[in-house]
């Protein structure tokens, strides 16, 4: 696969730009005229880094209004596209995207289309260019695939082909079956971006909100399935006209761009069975194996888990690292890993092959990391997520594996028991996409549909990212862009969470305060039991009800950046007692977080 | 006029928002259920602190999914509501905004509707309540406020009235005319949002994107008059969802937002030839006065004004400030109000009444500034602009006041003679629709279309506010949320910006370089002559043409956060060259700004 991008997808200017394709890994750029215009460097200097940095220029883009004019109007076309011939040469690109018509167009008539292209296409070869002709999902009378391709057979010109955009078919719900049809070789070029299902005008979804592939609702794998059966075997390139990735980063969203090309390849590959493009196969998640909570001094963390009825593990034998459990649920507390303020800093997951999943996280381009182990200690192998939690995999039974690090913990049992029910992290709004992009292709995990949750700051958008079978739970909450992320948690699910409440209120805990109106409220929305009711009073606990069953709640006090939450699941309630999120920010909020 | 907002309107807890809305000089407010459910106050704690406050409770709301449905879910729909009458009671507010079913109606019948509503009613007046039905726009049966009206006449209950929503009825594009036909005792209640025109669905646009009146595109004047004619004389108050004003300061939104209600009733007031609600009359503007720079050290926008054409006109006497003209364009220099960085800091406007100017602008909610004077200066009077850029008014020709306070001037003519074309102002993305709020009440300056202008660093919206007769223009650009605000600029207009151009490169200036390629574009674009083009290219001007004329510009550096244009405008063109601005946004980001 050739993966290229087009450059209006980052920010900076065309140099910075070019640095970044090359660093995550691009073989090949869509060099947008708009791009090039504003740019100090002249296009011979432009071809000279992109030979240095290694980068092909596999189109300059767009050329736009070309056919389906009158005739006036098209002798000022071709004067247009000479200009732009020449810059072309300059740049040493072969290639030119040709856009429908959008703002000219005034006849409606395929045959006058053809003929114009064509007589484009012919002054173009003179210069050896190629042109792409591509439907734009608003094009005023060319607005579908299947008649650009019909134009262009029409037209019958050896350097006169289509464009494919994932976008441009898909946002109208056309048939990409049809690709299938078109000889690979009049398939000049292919773009590709995902969106995400919004009920607005076409023009402004495009411009706005494209993402890149596996980040949206677009259904890739097929469109690709189709694309590649035609036997297109040309680069494969993004282009996503996104307001935030406008504004991020440069070299991250190059990178994140770069990974969701691997994670489309890797997943068209493997709906088809076929080799190419595949990465080793996703491994499956047996067990949450731990959490970590890193700081500088966790002593506040230790005592919080005390009170919560966890069971002190023990000292690691080399490390300023402690163990804490309830039941299956592990809690590491590492003081090695040094973060001014506790902060959730790692999981680790339990799968059959653990180097398969770090060597298909790598390939998928995450960062490696590494901790510092001793002789005859478990190598821990893992990557980073984007917002520097640390995910490691392992294919050992803990109690065979890194539980025999520890030793000296005390008898006595907390009380808790139960498993890691989810694991809530947070994310800045402009690193969102990325974070959903880097679970669902390195850890394999799906995205639910997300919600915005109202917080005092503003609005706080919650994305679930998990297993089919729930064995991992990831919810992220994404911030306003004028608010800080929320602290991140770590919530345990056991079976009696009114018990661990109230063991936890005699250990001393500092909860979180639940209002009274809160209790009122619930009282009219569920007609629930004086009895049930004082309960939850007393305890501060939160309640959520759907058809399939209950769930009841209640959190501790934030220490640094990090809290927990004890939850219980009856029946077969399914969520995370969203409704009672907005409480919880609030509450927080007034305890001074 | 009676003023009152939703407090979901505010960002904060419920405590925070009573007291900015206190502040802000509303009457009273909307408690939102989920505000006072999430607060740690009881309520008769909000009813005594909005008692102190001075603050009445005009209603509390929501009360959702009450009618049209099946009997056993109506049995429920009663113990809700009893459940809420009761904090009513404690809370001291005796009108219930009843939604329109969108959950759980499955019966489309109005009898069943007016029945159920009926019966609520009847368990309202119990407890002393009165209900306002509302149509949703996405109500599952009832979307329409005819159809509410029908229902509520049907019901025929003295407590059960209609609440008005003007983006419930202006979204669906309901003709607002039928309102008057209700009889006035029957509106309970009147909510106002305006919103722009959006083509997305309307569930999305009314919780995202709802702004205060005067902001969006609704005919709020319009909806008005037919709310007054049917005779309404409740409380006019904000309902406003809008992602944003939830998270902005409270206080500052609060004022934001009473500001609306007062223009609105101002315009409605005006447009009707009524007196009630009317303010002083907006001044129209006949002149831009004078344009000022401050900051500590101004010595080289001396330099860079002097190497323009600007003529310096000499020295305050009593102050230090400079003056600088060129023909009617005049440039105040003031190291008396201090900014580290040089900074566009205040404009004049010649208006027949200053004093009413700026009385308006303060029954507006603006901010009154003073300027320190002395015995024999002119009184210097005006209002701080959102983003603290001062306006100020005056009545007296320049020449016969202000002016005489300068002396010292040099002969010299620098031979730039024009005026101010467009002043450029930059906000916050978040404090954007304060300011166009600002300027179409205070300033009564008219809002045309937005655009997108592609940057560096992300979209930059430009939003151009002007009198028709174009004697202000000031487009504002809003910077996206990870980038600081683009530097603010003064365009001035003459009649051969070539000559201009000439002689400031002569004398030194260090202008805005554009790069080559921006010329080859030019060339292929508009087919310019290589004259033309080699004179552009040679003064690094920049170029635009429409069909009604040319537009020649060019820029000089920035100093600390502001910088000058010089335009000539041939023919009837209208714009700022909008196509330019990617050019100078990327020219500017390469001269490290």
């Amino acid at each position: 696969m050739h993966t290229s991008i087009a450059s209006v997808c980052l920010s900076g200017g065309l140099v910075d730009k070019l640095h970044a394709c090359a660093e995550a890994g691009f073989d090949g750029v869509e060099i947008m005229d708009a791009d090039l215009i504003a740019a100090p460097e002249s296009p011979e200097e432009i071809r000279a880094l992109c030979e240095r940095l290694g980068l092909r220029i596999d189109m300059f883009q767009p050329f736009r209004d070309a056919e389906g004019v009158s005739d006036d109007v098209f002798a000022d076309t071709l004067r247009r596209a000479e200009a732009k011939f020449e810059i072309m040469n300059r740049l040493g690109t072969d290639l030119m995207l040709v856009c429908s018509n959008v703002g000219t167009a005034t006849i409606d008539d395929d045959e006058v289309a053809a003929r114009q292209l064509g007589e484009l296409a012919d002054r173009a070869a003179v210069h050896g260019i190629r042109l792409a002709y591509e439907a734009l999902a608003w094009g005023r009378f060319v607005d579908d695939y299947r008649r650009t391709w019909s134009i262009v057979q029409r037209a019958d010109r050896p350097n006169l082909g289509i464009c494919l955009d994932s976008f441009h078919i898909l946002s109208r719900g056309h048939d990409p079956a049809g690709i299938e049809g078109i000889p690979a070789e009049k398939i000049f070029f292919l773009q590709l971006a995902d969106a995400p299902a919004l009920d607005m005008d076409v023009l402004s979804w495009s411009r706005h909100h494209r993402l890149f592939p596996g980040e949206g609702s677009f259904d890739l794998v097929d469109f690709m399935t189709h694309v590649v059966r035609a036997g297109y075997t040309g680069p494969w390139s993004l282009e996503v006209f996104n307001d935030t990735f406008r504004q991020t980063d440069t070299v991250r969203t190059a990178a994140h761009a770069q990974r969701s090309l691997v994670w489309l390849a890797d997943r068209t590959a493997t709906a088809n069975g076929w080799d190419d493009g595949r990465l080793g196969s996703a491994q499956p998640v047996s067990a949450l194996d731990f959490v970590e909570v890193a700081g500088t001094d966790l002593a506040e963390v230790d005592e919080l888990l005390a009170q919560l009825g966890f069971a002190f593990e023990g000292r690691h034998r080399s490390k300023p690292v402690r163990l804490w459990s309830a039941g299956s649920a592990r809690v590491i507390l590492n003081e090695q890993v040094r973060h001014d303020e506790p902060r959730l800093s790692g999981i680790g997951l339990q799968v059959p092959d653990a180097a398969a999943a770090v060597d298909r996280a790598i390939a998928l381009g995450s960062q490696k990391i590494f901790r510092r182990t001793y002789e005859g200690e478990q190598d821990l192998r893992g990557v980073a997520a984007p917002d520097g939690t640390q995910v490691f995999w392992s294919s050992l039974p803990a109690e065979d594996s890194w539980l025999q690090e520890f030793d000296g913990g005390t008898e006595a049992v907390g009380g808790l028991v139960g498993e890691v029910d989810h694991v809530n992290l947070a994310y800045a709004w402009q690193d969102f996409d990325e974070a959903v992009l880097f679970m669902s292709s390195a850890l394999s995990l799906h995205a639910e549909p997300p919600a915005d949750v109202p917080g005092p700051q503003g609005l706080i958008r919650s994305q679930v990212m998990r297993t089919p079978d729930g064995i991992v739970r990831v919810p992220i909450n994404l911030a306003p862009p004028t608010a800080a992320p929320p602290a991140r948690h770590i919530a345990v699910r056991c079976d009696d969470v009114f018990t661990v409440a109230r063991r936890a209120k005699e250990r001393g805990i500092d909860h979180l305060r639940i209002p009274a109106n809160y209790y009122d409220d619930l009282s009219a929305r569920f007609g629930l039991s004086e009895e049930l009711l004082s309960s939850l009073r007393e305890l501060d606990l939160l309640y959520d009800r759907d058809a399939e069953g209950e769930f009841i709640h209640f959190y501790t006090r934030t220490i640094g950046d990090v809290f927990f939450e004890v939850v219980e699941r009856r029946g077969g309630y399914d969520g995370y007692g969203g409704a009672n999120a907005p409480i919880r920010l609030a509450a927080q909020r007034a305890m001074g977080r």
